[in-house]
Protein backbone atom coordinates (compact mmCIF):
# COMPACT_ATOMS: atom_id res chain seq x y z
CA UNK A 1 0.00 0.00 0.00
CA UNK A 2 1.26 3.43 -1.37
CA UNK A 3 -0.03 6.47 0.83
CA UNK A 4 0.83 9.59 -0.83
CA UNK A 5 0.18 12.83 1.52
CA UNK A 6 0.78 16.27 -0.16
CA UNK A 7 1.32 18.90 2.56
CA UNK A 8 0.07 22.92 2.09
CA UNK A 9 -2.13 22.84 -0.68
CA UNK A 10 -4.15 26.04 -1.52
CA UNK A 11 -7.14 25.91 -3.40
CA UNK A 12 -6.41 29.30 -5.58
CA UNK A 13 -2.71 28.66 -6.80
CA UNK A 14 -2.43 24.81 -6.51
CA UNK A 15 -5.25 23.44 -7.79
CA UNK A 16 -3.37 22.24 -11.14
CA UNK A 17 -0.25 21.47 -9.13
CA UNK A 18 -1.99 18.74 -7.10
CA UNK A 19 -4.54 17.62 -9.67
CA UNK A 20 -1.32 16.70 -11.51
CA UNK A 21 0.37 15.37 -7.98
CA UNK A 22 -3.10 13.08 -7.32
CA UNK A 23 -3.64 12.02 -10.92
CA UNK A 24 0.37 11.13 -11.38
CA UNK A 25 0.18 8.95 -8.16
CA UNK A 26 -3.28 7.21 -8.67
CA UNK A 27 -1.89 6.28 -12.28
CA UNK A 28 1.79 5.04 -11.46
CA UNK A 29 0.25 2.27 -8.67
CA UNK A 30 0.04 4.28 -5.53
CA UNK A 31 -3.09 3.59 -3.62
CA UNK A 32 -4.72 6.77 -2.18
CA UNK A 33 -3.61 10.42 -2.07
CA UNK A 34 -4.13 12.53 0.94
CA UNK A 35 -4.80 15.98 0.61
CA UNK A 36 -3.83 18.79 3.54
CA UNK A 37 -3.80 22.09 3.54
CA UNK A 38 -6.77 24.16 2.34
CA UNK A 39 -9.47 22.16 1.52
CA UNK A 40 -11.36 21.80 -1.96
CA UNK A 41 -13.57 19.82 -2.39
CA UNK A 42 -13.55 20.35 -6.23
CA UNK A 43 -9.47 18.78 -6.56
CA UNK A 44 -11.48 15.49 -4.50
CA UNK A 45 -13.86 15.41 -7.40
CA UNK A 46 -11.87 15.85 -10.05
CA UNK A 47 -9.97 13.00 -8.98
CA UNK A 48 -12.62 11.08 -8.15
CA UNK A 49 -14.24 11.70 -11.68
CA UNK A 50 -10.98 9.98 -13.33
CA UNK A 51 -10.69 7.07 -10.77
CA UNK A 52 -14.70 6.26 -11.72
CA UNK A 53 -14.14 7.11 -15.58
CA UNK A 54 -10.74 5.00 -15.96
CA UNK A 55 -11.13 2.25 -13.18
CA UNK A 56 -8.85 1.23 -10.71
CA UNK A 57 -9.26 1.54 -6.59
CA UNK A 58 -7.69 4.98 -6.11
CA UNK A 59 -8.86 7.06 -3.21
CA UNK A 60 -8.68 10.80 -2.43
CA UNK A 61 -9.27 12.24 0.42
CA UNK A 62 -8.55 15.29 2.83
CA UNK A 63 -6.69 15.63 5.93
CA UNK A 64 -6.63 18.55 7.97
CA UNK A 65 -4.51 17.62 10.74
CA UNK A 66 -1.13 16.46 8.93
CA UNK A 67 0.86 15.80 12.12
CA UNK A 68 -1.90 13.56 12.53
CA UNK A 69 -1.70 11.56 9.52
CA UNK A 70 2.11 11.77 9.54
CA UNK A 71 2.32 10.23 13.62
CA UNK A 72 -0.54 7.75 12.88
CA UNK A 73 0.75 6.10 9.74
CA UNK A 74 1.95 2.77 10.52
CA UNK A 75 4.63 1.69 7.68
CA UNK A 76 7.76 3.24 6.32
CA UNK A 77 7.71 7.50 6.21
CA UNK A 78 9.25 8.59 3.11
CA UNK A 79 9.81 12.37 2.62
CA UNK A 80 10.74 13.67 -0.76
CA UNK A 81 12.54 16.97 -0.49
CA UNK A 82 15.81 18.43 -2.62
CA UNK A 83 17.55 18.48 0.86
CA UNK A 84 17.59 14.70 1.29
CA UNK A 85 19.97 11.46 0.71
CA UNK A 86 20.00 10.80 -3.04
CA UNK A 87 17.22 8.35 -4.15
CA UNK A 88 19.16 6.23 -5.75
CA UNK A 89 21.41 5.04 -2.78
CA UNK A 90 18.76 4.76 -0.38
CA UNK A 91 16.09 2.88 -2.49
CA UNK A 92 17.01 -0.56 -1.77
CA UNK A 93 16.27 -0.10 1.71
CA UNK A 94 12.71 1.38 0.83
CA UNK A 95 11.76 -0.65 -2.39
CA UNK A 96 10.90 -4.11 -0.13
CA UNK A 97 8.78 -1.96 2.21
CA UNK A 98 4.94 -2.77 1.78
CA UNK A 99 3.52 0.04 3.29
CA UNK A 100 5.03 3.15 2.63
CA UNK A 101 3.79 7.07 3.30
CA UNK A 102 5.01 9.16 0.64
CA UNK A 103 5.39 12.64 1.72
CA UNK A 104 5.20 15.65 -0.60
CA UNK A 105 5.67 19.39 -0.29
CA UNK A 106 3.81 22.62 -0.73
CA UNK A 107 6.01 25.47 -1.46
CA UNK A 108 7.25 25.65 2.23
CA UNK A 109 7.86 22.15 4.22
CA UNK A 110 7.65 22.36 7.98
CA UNK A 111 11.32 21.55 9.92
CA UNK A 112 9.20 19.49 12.11
CA UNK A 113 8.49 17.31 8.62
CA UNK A 114 11.70 16.45 7.90
CA UNK A 115 12.45 14.54 11.72
CA UNK A 116 8.77 13.02 11.62
CA UNK A 117 10.15 10.65 8.94
CA UNK A 118 12.53 7.51 8.31
CA UNK A 119 13.72 9.14 5.01
CA UNK A 120 14.49 12.10 3.12
CA UNK A 121 14.73 11.45 -0.13
CA UNK A 122 16.23 13.84 -2.58
CA UNK A 123 15.23 12.74 -6.25
CA UNK A 124 18.15 15.21 -7.66
CA UNK A 125 19.63 17.90 -4.88
CA UNK A 126 17.94 20.97 -7.75
CA UNK A 127 14.79 22.53 -7.07
CA UNK A 128 12.22 21.05 -9.45
CA UNK A 129 8.92 19.56 -9.31
CA UNK A 130 7.30 17.44 -6.57
CA UNK A 131 5.11 15.49 -9.71
CA UNK A 132 8.69 14.79 -11.20
CA UNK A 133 9.97 13.43 -8.10
CA UNK A 134 6.54 11.49 -7.10
CA UNK A 135 6.44 10.35 -10.39
CA UNK A 136 10.03 9.01 -9.93
CA UNK A 137 9.96 8.00 -6.60
CA UNK A 138 6.98 5.53 -7.59
CA UNK A 139 8.56 4.12 -10.94
CA UNK A 140 12.06 3.24 -8.76
CA UNK A 141 9.78 1.66 -5.95
CA UNK A 142 7.91 -0.45 -7.96
CA UNK A 143 10.63 -0.70 -10.40
CA UNK A 144 8.54 -0.47 -13.71
CA UNK A 145 6.26 -2.06 -12.75
CA UNK A 146 3.59 0.09 -12.21
CA UNK A 147 3.73 1.04 -15.88
CA UNK A 148 1.47 -2.33 -16.76
CA UNK A 149 -1.30 -1.37 -13.82
CA UNK A 150 -4.03 -2.75 -15.56
CA UNK A 151 -7.13 -0.18 -14.46
CA UNK A 152 -10.32 -1.64 -16.20
CA UNK A 153 -12.23 1.12 -16.44
CA UNK A 154 -15.07 2.19 -18.44
CA UNK A 155 -12.71 4.20 -20.70
CA UNK A 156 -9.38 2.50 -22.10
CA UNK A 157 -7.35 3.79 -24.37
CA UNK A 158 -5.71 1.18 -27.68
CA UNK A 159 -2.61 2.57 -27.76
CA UNK A 160 -1.88 3.41 -31.08
CA UNK A 161 1.53 4.45 -33.04
CA UNK A 162 0.16 7.59 -34.44
CA UNK A 163 -3.37 8.66 -33.31
CA UNK A 164 -6.10 8.27 -30.66
CA UNK A 165 -8.16 5.51 -29.98
CA UNK A 166 -10.45 5.00 -27.13
CA UNK A 167 -12.84 2.10 -26.28
CA UNK A 168 -15.92 2.86 -24.25
CA UNK B 1 21.39 16.97 -26.56
CA UNK B 2 17.67 16.60 -25.22
CA UNK B 3 15.15 19.39 -26.01
CA UNK B 4 11.41 19.90 -24.64
CA UNK B 5 9.05 21.19 -26.43
CA UNK B 6 5.76 22.10 -24.29
CA UNK B 7 2.48 22.91 -26.16
CA UNK B 8 0.35 25.50 -25.41
CA UNK B 9 1.62 27.52 -22.58
CA UNK B 10 -1.54 29.72 -21.25
CA UNK B 11 0.16 32.69 -19.24
CA UNK B 12 -2.27 32.63 -16.61
CA UNK B 13 -3.48 29.57 -16.24
CA UNK B 14 -0.08 27.37 -16.67
CA UNK B 15 2.12 29.62 -15.29
CA UNK B 16 2.96 27.37 -12.93
CA UNK B 17 2.88 24.11 -14.68
CA UNK B 18 5.18 25.04 -17.09
CA UNK B 19 7.52 26.18 -14.75
CA UNK B 20 7.66 22.26 -13.25
CA UNK B 21 8.07 21.08 -16.73
CA UNK B 22 11.00 23.73 -17.34
CA UNK B 23 12.75 22.85 -13.62
CA UNK B 24 11.81 19.48 -13.97
CA UNK B 25 13.71 19.05 -17.43
CA UNK B 26 16.70 20.97 -16.48
CA UNK B 27 17.03 18.83 -13.34
CA UNK B 28 16.75 15.63 -14.85
CA UNK B 29 19.43 16.13 -17.74
CA UNK B 30 17.65 17.98 -20.13
CA UNK B 31 19.40 20.58 -21.88
CA UNK B 32 16.90 22.96 -23.34
CA UNK B 33 12.98 23.93 -23.21
CA UNK B 34 10.92 25.74 -25.89
CA UNK B 35 7.77 27.02 -24.91
CA UNK B 36 4.89 27.49 -27.42
CA UNK B 37 1.35 29.07 -27.06
CA UNK B 38 1.06 32.58 -24.88
CA UNK B 39 4.78 34.05 -24.63
CA UNK B 40 5.64 34.24 -21.06
CA UNK B 41 8.64 36.58 -20.00
CA UNK B 42 8.01 35.95 -16.20
CA UNK B 43 8.16 31.94 -17.04
CA UNK B 44 11.27 31.98 -19.01
CA UNK B 45 13.07 34.59 -16.02
CA UNK B 46 12.07 32.26 -13.26
CA UNK B 47 13.63 29.21 -15.22
CA UNK B 48 16.96 31.36 -16.14
CA UNK B 49 17.16 32.51 -12.89
CA UNK B 50 17.20 28.97 -10.89
CA UNK B 51 19.95 28.11 -13.86
CA UNK B 52 21.74 30.70 -12.20
CA UNK B 53 22.04 30.45 -9.21
CA UNK B 54 21.87 26.38 -9.37
CA UNK B 55 24.24 25.91 -11.84
CA UNK B 56 24.58 24.12 -15.08
CA UNK B 57 23.99 25.43 -19.20
CA UNK B 58 20.13 24.63 -19.44
CA UNK B 59 18.39 27.17 -21.88
CA UNK B 60 14.81 28.19 -21.58
CA UNK B 61 13.68 30.02 -24.93
CA UNK B 62 10.17 30.77 -26.68
CA UNK B 63 8.45 29.59 -30.39
CA UNK B 64 6.03 31.11 -31.63
CA UNK B 65 5.13 29.06 -34.52
CA UNK B 66 5.49 25.11 -32.75
CA UNK B 67 5.15 23.11 -36.36
CA UNK B 68 8.15 24.95 -37.33
CA UNK B 69 10.09 23.97 -34.08
CA UNK B 70 8.99 20.35 -35.14
CA UNK B 71 9.76 20.49 -38.16
CA UNK B 72 13.21 22.13 -38.17
CA UNK B 73 14.28 19.74 -35.74
CA UNK B 74 17.79 17.31 -36.83
CA UNK B 75 17.14 14.37 -34.66
CA UNK B 76 14.20 12.17 -33.14
CA UNK B 77 11.22 13.32 -32.36
CA UNK B 78 8.97 12.01 -29.50
CA UNK B 79 5.55 12.96 -28.05
CA UNK B 80 4.63 12.15 -24.79
CA UNK B 81 1.28 10.92 -24.83
CA UNK B 82 -1.39 8.95 -23.30
CA UNK B 83 -2.71 7.61 -26.08
CA UNK B 84 0.76 6.29 -27.49
CA UNK B 85 2.50 3.01 -27.37
CA UNK B 86 3.88 2.14 -24.26
CA UNK B 87 6.98 3.22 -23.41
CA UNK B 88 8.42 0.09 -21.70
CA UNK B 89 8.04 -1.40 -24.97
CA UNK B 90 9.54 1.45 -27.33
CA UNK B 91 12.38 2.68 -25.36
CA UNK B 92 15.18 0.76 -25.87
CA UNK B 93 14.96 2.57 -29.74
CA UNK B 94 15.25 5.75 -28.43
CA UNK B 95 17.68 5.17 -25.51
CA UNK B 96 20.44 5.40 -27.88
CA UNK B 97 19.49 8.47 -30.46
CA UNK B 98 21.70 11.59 -29.39
CA UNK B 99 19.41 14.21 -30.47
CA UNK B 100 16.11 13.93 -29.40
CA UNK B 101 12.93 16.48 -29.48
CA UNK B 102 10.56 15.40 -26.14
CA UNK B 103 6.78 17.05 -26.94
CA UNK B 104 4.78 17.95 -23.91
CA UNK B 105 1.14 18.77 -23.87
CA UNK B 106 -1.00 21.60 -22.94
CA UNK B 107 -4.48 20.97 -22.66
CA UNK B 108 -5.11 19.82 -26.29
CA UNK B 109 -2.60 18.72 -28.77
CA UNK B 110 -3.75 19.12 -32.48
CA UNK B 111 -3.87 15.99 -34.32
CA UNK B 112 -1.05 16.83 -36.28
CA UNK B 113 1.27 16.63 -33.76
CA UNK B 114 0.82 13.13 -33.37
CA UNK B 115 1.52 12.14 -37.26
CA UNK B 116 4.88 14.95 -36.98
CA UNK B 117 6.95 13.21 -34.70
CA UNK B 118 8.73 9.65 -35.07
CA UNK B 119 7.51 7.94 -31.85
CA UNK B 120 4.03 8.92 -29.52
CA UNK B 121 4.86 7.23 -26.53
CA UNK B 122 2.82 6.70 -23.97
CA UNK B 123 3.90 6.80 -19.79
CA UNK B 124 0.88 4.20 -19.04
CA UNK B 125 -2.19 4.66 -21.24
CA UNK B 126 -3.92 6.99 -18.15
CA UNK B 127 -4.54 10.54 -17.87
CA UNK B 128 -1.79 11.90 -15.51
CA UNK B 129 0.42 14.78 -15.72
CA UNK B 130 3.39 16.17 -18.49
CA UNK B 131 5.24 16.99 -15.69
CA UNK B 132 5.28 13.24 -14.38
CA UNK B 133 5.57 11.86 -17.52
CA UNK B 134 8.35 13.86 -18.44
CA UNK B 135 10.24 12.98 -15.63
CA UNK B 136 10.05 9.08 -16.29
CA UNK B 137 10.82 9.74 -19.78
CA UNK B 138 14.26 11.65 -18.79
CA UNK B 139 14.94 8.95 -16.07
CA UNK B 140 14.59 6.34 -18.80
CA UNK B 141 16.52 7.69 -21.71
CA UNK B 142 19.27 8.57 -19.01
CA UNK B 143 19.01 4.92 -17.40
CA UNK B 144 19.01 6.93 -13.71
CA UNK B 145 22.32 8.61 -14.86
CA UNK B 146 20.76 11.98 -14.72
CA UNK B 147 20.08 11.85 -11.11
CA UNK B 148 24.16 12.12 -10.80
CA UNK B 149 24.04 15.20 -13.00
CA UNK B 150 26.71 17.42 -11.57
CA UNK B 151 25.58 21.21 -11.92
CA UNK B 152 28.05 23.55 -10.11
CA UNK B 153 26.20 26.33 -8.80
CA UNK B 154 26.62 29.27 -6.79
CA UNK B 155 23.89 27.24 -4.46
CA UNK B 156 24.76 23.75 -3.70
CA UNK B 157 22.80 21.27 -1.52
CA UNK B 158 24.35 19.52 0.86
CA UNK B 159 22.36 16.17 1.21
CA UNK B 160 21.44 15.54 4.76
CA UNK B 161 19.48 12.55 5.96
CA UNK B 162 17.25 14.89 8.35
CA UNK B 163 17.37 18.81 7.62
CA UNK B 164 18.54 20.98 5.55
CA UNK B 165 21.71 22.36 4.45
CA UNK B 166 22.88 24.89 1.59
CA UNK B 167 26.63 25.79 0.80
CA UNK B 168 26.98 29.48 -0.86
Amino acid sequence: MITVLRLGHRKKRDARLSTHCGLAARALGADTIVFSGEKDQQLLDSIKKVSKNWGGRFKASYEKDWRKAIKNFRGTKVHLTMYGLPIQDQMRKIGGKRDVLVIIGGEKVPGEVYRAVDYNLAVTNQPHSEVAALAIFLHEYFAGRELRKRFDGRLKIVPQEFGKKISI
